[in-house]
């Protein structure tokens, strides 16, 4: 099953971009009458009949529109320090898609190396990714906020943990004990550099309301401690 | 911390090879008196002092042995058919050894395009994973088998898991209930090529005593797959 994407929906029918609509007609061979699955981006699938196969602009008439597709029952904000080697990001933000994330926020720490972070290649991975696993809504790739912003705009309802490798006043707990005491539906996750957080931004997260947790025994990098963060997620809302 | 890698260790010295030698020597610096730590990769480190910084073949002189360095409490197989593209396999290798597994298995299904796997390129991968997140033990990478000689040659004793994408007799359970059930500590896992399993390979699997189950809602590329299920191990052992 293949899937297009449209941010160009109204009127019953949506209008594919230039890119998508040559990949659709030239590529596909898609031609006027065929049937199309195409997602909005936002969390639905539309089953539609191309009206108009031009390689410009393919428009297409919406018969059925599925919401919450290739959905998940939790929302996942990861909050992670982009890596010295931009493609060890990029894989995490591939691999976290496909498995179910909701919002990814790259953030810059007091010890990390890359001090900033275009995300427009982060946001391709992230629609192609999401039409490869088939689901209707492509996380969002925030702009680069400081760890300690993130901190102060997370969401107080919402379980909040920081990954860090050090204890920060008692003993940390593990990520799945603090996610099987969770009934709630939001969990956000801040997962730091190289380098770890300074011990002034971890405790400005525990003093926020952060639960200070360990990815167990395995010293893992970066994008493998937040990818690990994320399957956690992903099994403890699994039945 | 970084270590090194020697399979030449007797009467109470270890020799590193010349491709060890000369990072420890030419890149590193290492000289004479210097303290290094060495991994068997079969499960220890050792604590040593260099005797003869010798950029051909560095011998040191051990001082202490750690048992069960970087160890974890189950003992996991992944029996995993290698992908079209060959560097998401190597990415899963490198993934999987960070986060813990003990062996993998390329294996080849009935319904596989890559009929073949050539090890070497993997085995150096796993040799550098496991040396980067500080494991003594180098997980083995087995020759390549079919799906049909891995179920043969899988331990009764052993949870085994094999995860399809359709149901076998009955549903499928998730790959935690599986894992929760188990008090045990070996673990073998099955994951098929992107085409799945053929319906012969499942039933041969269940036959053998093999548990079919889902790794949930996702839809998951072959290397994510198996990754999720390395996750799902790690976090189920995790105190």
């Amino acid at each position: 099953m293949e899937v297009f994407f449209s941010d160009d929906i109204g009127g019953g029918r949506c209008r594919l971009s230039p890119e998508e609509s040559r990949h659709c007609v030239k590529v596909m061979r898609h031609r006027t009458g065929d049937e199309i699955h195409v997602i909005d981006g936002r969390g639905s699938m539309m089953d539609c009949r191309i009206e108009e196969a031009s390689a410009d602009g393919v428009v297409a008439v919406v018969s059925e529109t599925h919401s919450g597709w290739g959905g998940h029952p939790y929302e996942l904000v990861m909050a992670v320090c982009p890596t010295k080697n931009n493609e060890r990001f990029e894989w995490f933000v591939e691999k976290a898609v496909e498995v179910g994330v909701d919002s990814i926020v790259p953030v810059i720490g007091d010890r990390s190396e890359r001090k900033e972070y275009k995300i427009e290649r982060a946001c391709r991975i992230a629609l192609s990714a999401a039409k490869q696993s088939l689901k209707g809504a492509v996380p969002a790739i925030s702009a680069p906020v400081t760890v300690r912003d993130f901190i102060a705009g997370s969401s107080p309802d919402a379980l909040r943990l920081i990954a860090c490798c050090f204890d920060v006043g008692g003993p940390r707990i593990s990520v799945c004990k603090a996610l099987v005491g969770f009934s709630g539906r939001r969990v956000e996750v801040l997962i730091g550099p190289e380098g770890d957080f300074s011990a002034v931004e971890a405790e400005t997260a525990t003093a926020a309301g952060f639960v200070p947790v360990s990815l167990g025994a395995s010293r893992l990098r970066t994008e493998t401690a937040a990818l690990t963060a994320v399957e956690a997620v992903y099994l403890r809302y699994m039945e």
